[in-house]
């Protein structure tokens, strides 16, 4: 099976590197770009394309975008980048980015007659192997019609989400922020029971055997129970920025989040204690300490 | 099938009947008492006795108690009736209690001789009559293990959480707290999806088809996404009950619950716009309101 | 100079024996009566007598009480005592009770045909010996005007703030609230400049020799900026009590206090860490905690 | 009484125009800039010079500039024109801006051989015309000794607040924050004594009497007791531009500001409401709204 259209992929991380073999395997011709070589070596050997540089992943039908963030994302906006590009290009942006961005990255391309479509993920990298992520996509229709093969070879599922790019990045925030409430309500009840000589493992065992099932509140309640934090599945640092990256989105339409000003406010705590680099489930100790558990 | 023992059952409202029920029909002979006659009817129907009052319900050898809040537990302290209950009676209260008032009853009841345990449950009434509800259950061993064929009609199963009997409703307030919290997250996130003309059904449909799955963000889920709070599932105002027993408890142990002071905020703010006997998911109007949407 | 008046006065505190001094030299005849005996000696040697009881502290034409919280309240609610007070008794409570209280008194006197007047006021002892309270009082007009010239004593302004008692405690616990406001944000930004390098100590001498001049910024502030909070001008513990009661007055007639909650949760971090009897400026030791700051 | 010194002045608003006249009046050489021409017309009548554009004002010994908001500032950043400022220049820049703009500030200054300070101000036009301002200053040591008898001229006392620029100005935004911390307060409070039928008039009355004097309770109090929001004294955006200023510069050093976070989201409300141009004591609506009182 081959297919016809050539691919560019930017952003070999752990994420990155699974959506792109996958595409490989799908029988697309994939040119990928990485800022470290090492995981250009390994998509190659699965029979990848090495880009080169960025101008040479951009120098194809479609190109695809897993960076970490805003200033990751920011060198494919630079219009010497895109005046290069090859015509009729569709560029499909799957990072987790600003609403800002996704607005200025929408514009960027617009100018230079390119199409650009937002399409975060929700989804670990074991889900994206196995090409069972859930996308969030937003664009003009005909675009997201061009790229949907695609992006059903990385996900289970596509949803549309809006006309303009930048509602997915938001369904993406907001998704984020319910996962962020969902273990800072956790942290605090695991507090409480722990403080009145009860046992957080049971309350997590209760929920998640009951009212709350699904791997939000099993994974990351299970390293509230046992006070594990390491290795982090998502760091608390990031965790942050993506609570603040709601926040601005929120202030930005005069929509106040109140919860999330509580764990913004936690969060700035929890690496001021030293645990940004851990799992953001670290909200628990914030929790503690506050209640002067020790 | 018939059991031995002899089982009181106060509060018939639609948890108490079903869970009456379960028990006629696993051979229990259960003496029912509840303020209002007709659910008592329908239980007689059903095979069980008319207690006559509630002194008649303490004439067994376990009680089971099933009331909607504090005052309506509170004359089951009353040491006229303990005094006159069969001896050697546990009274189970499977009720959503203030952590204070299970103090004062353990106490109550140890005076006088007789056995208490707190077995608050999870679970809606459907659940309920399916004989499938999560039981938090807490007291000395050899009480719960007196009760736990009972308790086995009752639920698929039967948690215990500590020693003493405020523990399981520690547990239970701390579970209910989760519940808000995730509402109370959704509320905002569909605020914020809707305002930057998204669609919250697509938000809900998202995070229930991959990260949070299960009853509560479906269930509430739907009610946000459709602006449909009613019939409600659980009122605002009882919502705001246990979030405001939550926020006590942990000020008796000094455990601070930032999250449940932005709850206890917003469904004030709900009740103050008479939204007290809808949803609490309702919760998603007062988000929709601070953003200025229509 | 003699008054007429009888006057009961219960409570010989720190606040209660100045004023119940200054009634003596106003020349009432002033009958007291304290839980411990020493206080009393000290007021009849100013010439002062002995009530024996809190009975004979109500055998007189106005009784002014002064006591430390609801608890201490409570006993002059007792329907036996009530019954026995002198016909046309007046009672002005000035302590900072609950507004539940203050309903439930007002009611207790009314039903024994006894004149009820809240009467809380702003000020320390200091300023109660000058006889320079602010006195915020609130109850029938009539009684007003019988206790005005006995509060012209002790305070140098009485506010009239409404018919029902409640009200004037009301506008205490709010009058507390923004004292409480205002430690709390003195607190948070006295950790911002700390943690840039600057001087709180700085911080506090702009804003009280600029825009925040006054008793509360300079007094509490020194505090923060010297990280002293021995010996207590207002412990902790009581300005968690009084916020306390501000959210249940509010959480009674459907009023979000948000920055309330921020409190009561910081006023419980300062407890679980042992400040509970240190002034409650010692929120700026919550603020650092939270900041990593040493 | 002439002095040496040359002083080019930017930015004559409303404050900056006040500013401006006194150091005329003091005998300076001023050469002011200003982007509409108006009030550049109006000082050069009182004697200063007319700049021509901002090249012609950092043609001086000392530049003070007196700018709205980061963007306003932007400009004076630029190499193109700190490259032919005089040899030696001082910029004095008065401006409440965020630590960011302020560090960079400096750096670019110190880039091209010029100082720097940072000195912004408490106090409102009256209070500048009055040459009453108290100025935050922070820099080197020689340099603020250097433009210390021009600070003289416009405020009544210069705090030297640190080496570091930006120092200042977290001490303005943590001023900044204390004044919307008290507006935030008063709005709570008065409406949880209007929703008891008390009246708010009173109670600012009784607090600005005795416990909370000075203008910023009885200014912003006033306009709460009042419900007058027009003119606005601090426009709503601008309040919420500091507040959201004050929680990037706590983000940067980890010090989390809850009283910020709900100020922010109750400012965002205003906003939504319509109430962005209005006064920032509007906050009093939002209390209002949310308890649901007309």
């Amino acid at each position: 099976m081959t297919q016809e259209l050539t691919v560019g992929f930017v952003g070999l991380g752990a994420m990155g590197r699974a959506m792109a073999g996958n595409l490989v395997r799908a029988g697309y011709r994939v040119r990928v770009w990485n800022r470290s070589p090492a995981p250009v070596a390994e998509l190659t050997a699965q029979g990848a394309d090495a880009a080169g540089d960025l101008r040479g992943a951009f120098d194809a039908d479609v190109v695809v975008s897993m960076l970490a963030d805003d200033p990751a994302v920011e060198p494919m906006l630079d219009p010497a980048l895109l005046a290069t590009a090859r015509p009729g290009l569709v560029h499909v942006n799957m990072a987790t980015v600003s609403v800002d961005l996704a607005r200025r990255a929408a514009a960027a391309h617009a100018d230079h007659g390119l199409g650009y479509v937002a399409a975060p993920v929700l989804g670990r990298p074991p889900v994206a192997e196995a090409g069972q992520l859930a996308i969030l996509a937003a664009g003009q229709s005909a675009l997201l019609d061009r790229v949907d093969p695609l992006l059903a070879v990385l996900g289970r599922r596509t949803w549309r989400l809006g006309d303009e790019p930048y509602i997915a990045n938001t369904h993406k925030l907001a998704a984020n922020y319910l996962i962020a409430c969902a273990i800072g309500a956790m942290a605090e009840a695991a507090a409480l029971v722990d403080a009145v000589g009860g046992r957080s493992a049971d309350l997590i065992g209760v929920i998640t055997d009951s009212i709350l099932p699904g791997p939000v509140h099993s994974g990351y309640g299970a390293m509230i129970a046992e006070r594990r934090y390491e290795p982090a599945g998502f760091r608390a640092v990031l965790g942050l920025k993506d609570v603040n990256l709601a926040l601005t989105a929120g202030g930005e339409v005069n929509v106040p989040l109140p919860l999330g000003g509580v764990l913004r406010d936690a969060l700035l705590d929890a690496v001021a204690h030293g645990d940004g680099d851990r799992d953001w489930a670290a909200l628990a100790e914030v929790a503690r300490r506050h209640a002067g558990l020790a």
